[in-house]
Formats: C-alpha cells, structure tokens, sequence
C-alpha cells in the first residue's frame, strides 16, 4: 500500500468476542453467539478479529480482559452473568478495571419490576451490581441488565437475551465501512483453482479472497469468497474468479453475497 | 485443598484449541470443530481450557502458537493447510517454532498415489510441505496430511478431514483422569436455586457445578451440571442436587451423562 493511501485510509473498527463459559469447552453446548456477533458486527463496519472462548476462571477472565480491551476496539463478553455462584464475569471486569462492584438504582428498579413483590432474593439481587462506573444494557427479555465499562460490553450467555441486547446497541457502536462479500462455488478442486486463484488475489491486494473446500453426501467442491469494501472492485474481482473457473473447465455458482 | 491432597493429585492435561479461518470470524461458517474435539479430548483426560478463532493473518498466527503452546499441554490448530494462497498455517508454524519448511518425503508420496498421474501441480504439492522436524498425522479422506510439531498439532479445517485425522490420533495422546459427568434440569428459576446450589458446590469443592438456564419455546428451566472425576462424589452430589430441586417445588429430571 502506498503511504498516502494509508494516510487516506477510512479508520476500521474491530472487536474481540469473550465467550465465558465451562459449558462451550466441555462441549455440551455448540456455541451459537460468535456467528451472531460476527454477522452483526459487519453490517455496522466493525471487524470481529478475534475470539476467545474461556473458562468461568476469574484470574484467567480478568487477565484475558485486561490483555482485549487494549489489542481491540472493542470487546464483547457473553455468559456469566446471572445469580449463581458461577457467575463471577461482573466481579471480574469490575476487578480487570480495578473498580468496585456497586448496586445500581436502576438495575435494582428493574429487577423489583420484572419479578412478582418478594421474589427478588439475594440471588437475584446480584444481577443488580455492577463495576463503579459502567453503563446498563438492555435485556427485554429477562430484565437483568448487561452493562458497558470502557469498551467492554457484557451481556448474557443465554443466546436470545445476548442477540437482544446486542441488537439494542449495535446501532449505537461507531464503526467503519461495512464488508462487503461475494461467493462463487464450483465443482473444480482447489488444487487446480489454486495457481489463477493466487493470482486474482495478487491483482486485488484490497480485498480478501478465501477458498473453503467442502464436502457434502458424494458431492464435493469449493466455495470461493471475495471480500471488501469497495463495491465495483468487489464485483470485479468475482467477474474474473467466474472466467476462470469457465476457462479451468468448472461451472460457477453465485453464492451468497452480503451488501 | 490441603497440600497433601495437592501432592498425591494424578496430573491433569490441558489443551488449547486454535480455529484458524476468516469465515468463522466472519460469521459466514458456524464452527464445528471446537464441540467435537471439546468432547473427544475429554473421553481422554484432556481438559479443553481455552479455544482461540483467529485470521487467516501470519504475525498473528505466528504469535498466538507461540503464546499458546507454552501455556498449554497440548494445542490443537485447524485449518489453513489446503493448497490456495491463503492456506498459510504450516508457514507459520514452521516461523513459530523457526525450523524451514521442507518437503517431507512421505507426504510427497502419499499426496502422488492419491492423485491422477501428472495432477500434483505445484499447488498441491505445497500440501507436502511441513516444518521440519514434524511428524506426519494421518488424513484418510483427502491423503494431505496434518503434522505434529513439539505439542502442536495442526489439522484440516474441514470438519470431515479434521474428525478422521483426530480419531486416529487421540489415543495416543497423554492424558489424566476422564472428566465425568452428570445433568439436571428442571423448571426452578435459577434466583430460586441459586442459595442451594452455592452451598452444595461449597461442600463439594472438588467437583464442578455449572448453571445453565434454557428459554424454548414457551418452555424455560435450567440445567444444573455436576462434573469432576470422581464418580461416588459426582453420584452422590447429583442425588442432593436432586432432592434439593424437590425441597424447592420442582420436578428434576436427569438428562446426560458422561461416564
């Protein structure tokens, strides 16, 4: 890249997601929030760098917090908030930002509104403590809130309060130009794409260009995905992958593409 | 634990698991992979205690090896190893551990009696290539082998490829003591569980007691999980988990187990 194209390079935004939680590593559970957030973050111009799934460890969550919220824009905690005693994530951020955990009025309110008079013991009561500091986020579904910290933001394990508080905020996040992508698949194998592949790729250094093999029942292929964000190079690029998968003797099926 | 307890204690193995790939960070793949090796190490005494999903990006795969193999017993990667240009994991990891990447004889061969005469181009030819020192793994789908490098190993990244090479290599991995298992659920609120199941995970330091709560349909419960290695403990902490659940109104019923 030339150095004044850097220096007129839109800022791009990217995030880190933390799945806390011993049931992901035992394997009980398939995760299904990483996909989530990853298609999320994109469409509001936030790249997801990086994942971490960790365990219910508080020196391991507060490390591991400590080492996120430096490296990436921003951060995104699932899991670990709720009234058990394995729910130790608002401890531990409010230990990674060295503040102390607090009551908040209005989580308190909530709780008391959303649980029928008496009901909110002192279990339920700690879904109402927060870091010194942090800001509530929306649960319309059970009520205990999620909270941001700096550029932490932590929300529940559970897939659909996490997937609505996320859609509460995403909006709200700064990002940059969203991603674009186009898929191309075909029968050929990658084997013989690769040469003309490693070359559209070198002609296109703006955008990202990945081959994932697959294999279905007796049917096997390669699916081809072009990424970026400049539309008419993005459209380009997959125009050419087309011709050379006709002229390698392949037939190219549009896939998938996110605009 | 009191320091006897603590020197008697068999060694437990660790595993860290790296996913490398754009498509999973992009949403555009839900990963597979990370439950089934979760569940496999375990069946051999291997604690999966972090998972990493990571670009397709050298400085950053390069790095994250070399982070990780330190801190764990055992790291598993996939991905990265196919043919096109951006299948860069075996350069990394030959950069990570700074050996060259040669070409390893046996590869070559098995890669030559897979394909027609003349159809090992160059590009498929680069999937023979390992860092030196590494030994082979096997693949008996596609014959492009996996490799082992000190406590690396580094797999396909399609699911098929990476379940064939792992089942054929992991008894021979070290491991400890089996992870055990038993669940519960029931219909409680987790508030109401919650004093409870704190008291029984305190008099039951050394087993494991996790709190999942579950929203289906208009259906929503918790699951209760008890896991540790020693079965008389786990058996016997399940039936106070139980007759707790019926102290406090509920109907538990067990669900899996793994023994």
């Amino acid at each position: 890249m030339m150095p004044n194209e850097a220096a007129n390079a839109p800022k791009t935004y990217n995030a880190c997601v933390l799945i806390i939680g011993n049931e992901i590593l035992s394997g009980r559970v398939q995760d299904e929030n990483v996909a989530f957030l990853a298609k999320g973050l994109n469409e509001v111009g936030v790249r997801l760098k990086e994942v971490r799934v960790i365990p219910d460890d508080s020196a391991t969550i507060v490390s591991t917090v400590n080492e996120v919220r430096r490296a990436f824009d921003y951060v995104f905690t699932t899991g670990g908030i709720g009234p058990t005693h394995d729910d130790i994530t608002a401890q531990c951020i409010a230990d990674a930002f060295a503040v102390k955990l607090i009551l908040h009025p209005e989580a308190k309110r909530l709780l008391e509104g959303h649980y029928p008079q008496g009901a909110v013991n002192e279990a339920r009561m700690r879904m109402a403590y927060v870091p010194d500091g942090a800001v509530l986020l929306p649960n319309p579904i059970s009520r205990a809130p999620g909270f941001r910290i700096g550029n932490v933001y932590v929300m529940a394990g559970v897939p659909q309060i996490m997937q609505a508080t996320f859609n509460e905020l995403r909006h709200r996040l700064k990002g940059g130009a969203k991603m674009l992508s186009r898929s191309v698949s075909c029968s050929l194998g990658e084997g013989v794409l690769a040469k003309g592949l490693g070359e559209l790729q070198a002609r296109y250094g703006d955008l990202e260009i990945g081959s994932y093999p697959y294999f279905r029942r007796a049917d096997f292929g390669v699916t081809l995905v072009i990424r970026g964000t400049d539309r008419p190079r993005l459209l380009a690029a997959t125009e050419e992958l087309k011709a050379l998968i006709l002229a390698l003797g392949g037939d190219p099926h549009e896939g998938a593409s996110e605009d």
